[in-house]
């Protein structure tokens, strides 16, 4: 079998060890002799999945008993509504930073519920950038503030997280675990886990216990944080198969370890910006100093060019190369599971092209 | 590999060839190079899944393009929450019929939101059943009659379905599919995917376009059914590998057709119910016209015997016995997937069981 180099923004490329040990015990999990996906999710052997997979999100993020490790059905999609429906109280602001095509659908469900300020506005900045923590206009007493630790789309990560007096709120869908951070400086973040974590169609939710208490007795159950907290993500049924491979992957980091990690993404990060720098066939989409260690923009000198490059790529097994189709040139997503030599093969890639074509 | 008879309540046993596939192309999906958990929800092998998936549901359900099928992540719970608060607005009240435990929540969920009727209610009635048509007070000018077509836990099943003025919809999570109906006596069906359509953390979600409209502007739109049917359920990331599931789940379906798979399901129930009237060593739970022909509860002369039985039972491969907590005695779940041959050894071990112990 013959694996490509998947550059996917998400679903995205999945440690190739987690896949193949998905595939052995597909039809007999652990000799139960069904699926984990047939499995009762109130059965021991389900159970022991589920209690690993919260155990080592726990321990990978560092979090004290403070913190809860959520599973929740839907994306982050679901938590842009589901944050401000749990956190944000009438006659209260919240404040979101606008960095991108993310945090601006993370705005706009916000507005359908209550009160937002939008802190700082850089989403349609050209090259595409954060804001610095100097530039955010915070609201006094606000609900909470809430950021995007990395856009997806344009390529920009926060470096930093600013201090803020307002419980901060991220979500972390496309860098989630691809670096150290301090957990205690958030008060809740979310992912979907689509990019460093597992399927689509989940989101691994950590949240500050005594913060998810504030959400109006008027919640449906279904969308309160509280519920998931008290029952330990198993109020309703989960996505079972979806956390299981989730806990696959939570093994994987384990062994590896979030430094080491971090390390390997950095290195893989600067070798393709190295390739970008080296001439100026390839111009960068981001501010150099937020520029993205999971989503490598950049655009080529023509559209034509970006077109054929995209083409000749896949050609060469290099897939899913292709801009987000709201801004166009070319995106190389590199969660933690890309492996270096799809770095390297991409790299040589780029300079062949460059060669022929610049 | 040995698999057993799975009886679980769902998550629940799957089609084996489903698995099968699913199993062989989980590193290398149709020569892509990666998983189809790997693949872009907006690349051409992803959507050749999604869409086939959608107009299989459709055909099976026999729906005219009034009607959207959307794929919704989170399970029935989550559409106890959406159904009213897209179809529920103020002023209006739901008629709920309330047949049990499932139903139960679906009225309480929705008392959250908005004004709700409860139109009829003997969810606890034992023998356990659901109500007649007769016998339910509906509001003139209800916003919709939200019934629970097979409650899961009770084992009891509606024959056949009311006729309402209002728009009637239906949780039918542990029965869709399960034998032929009119689609056109509904105006939203809905369903957790973990019984007779794939993984859990999924649902189908059947709805009159028209009625859809109704829903107000202030719902966050991942919470909105337009934003579903206006996206083809594409608007966020969607659960992509349990929609592969429940695509190769449809094509299973397709391939026998319901109909058959109705006339086996009766057979199957049948030979249960029959075993359980032999005798007067077991007795069923729910009232005989409204037997389940999915979920197939019946007690033992003492609650150490049924703790035998769960036991002896599961020694013969014959797993997942056990009632749900809540009621205890013996629930037998046996969906579309169930294979003959295990309703066999159940009624040879019942035989068996009660000449030892009757």
């Amino acid at each position: 079998m013959a694996r490509v180099f998947n550059f996917n923004a998400g679903p995205a490329v999945l440690p190739l060890e987690v896949l193949q040990e998905a595939q052995v015990e597909l039809l007999d999990f652990k000799s139960s002799g069904m699926s984990i996906m047939e499995s009762s999710h109130r059965g021991k052997e389900y159970d022991a999945v589920h209690a690993e997979a919260a155990a080592n999100f726990k321990k990978l993020l560092n979090c004290s008993d403070d913190y809860a490790v959520l599973f929740i059905a839907g994306g982050a999609s679901m938590q842009f509504a589901m944050a401000p429906m749990n956190l944000l109280n009438a006659g209260q602001t919240a404040d979101y930073v606008n960095s991108g095509a993310w945090a601006g659908k993370a705005v706009k469900e916000a507005k359908l519920i209550g009160q937002v300020n939008v802190a700082a506005d850089c989403a349609k900045d050209i090259p595409t950038r954060v804001p610095s923590e100097q530039e955010l206009k915070l609201t006094p007493g606000a609900a909470y503030v809430h950021l995007t630790s990395n856009e997806t789309i344009s390529g920009a990560q926060w470096k930093t997280f600013p201090k803020t007096e307002a419980p901060l709120v991220a979500d972390m869908s496309s860098d989630i675990l691809s670096r150290p951070f301090d957990i205690n400086q958030f008060s809740l973040i979310y992912a979907g886990a689509q990019k460093n974590l597992g399927p689509s169609g989940i989101a691994l939710v950590v949240i500050r216990k005594d913060l998810a208490e504030r959400a109006s007795d008027k919640i449906p159950a279904i969308l309160k944080y509280t519920t998931y907290i008290k029952k330990n993500s198993l109020y309703n049924t989960p996505p079972c198969f979806s956390i299981y491979i989730m806990m696959l992957v939570s093994r994987w980091l384990l062994k590896q370890g979030v430094a080491t990690v971090y390390q390997r993404n950095v290195e893989k990060a600067h070798k393709i910006y190295a390739a970008i720098d080296a001439g100026n066939f390839y111009k960068g989409t981001a501010v150099r100093e937020y520029r993205s260690d999971m989503n490598i923009t950049f655009r080529l000198p023509s559209e034509a060019l970006e077109e054929q490059f995209v083409k000749a790529a896949s050609q060469a097994n290099l897939k899913g190369l292709k801009g987000h189709r709201s801004v166009g040139g070319i995106r190389a997503s590199v969660y933690n599971a890309f492996p270096m030599e799809g770095i390297d093969a991409l790299v040589i890639f780029m300079q062949e092209f460059e060669k022929k074509n610049g």
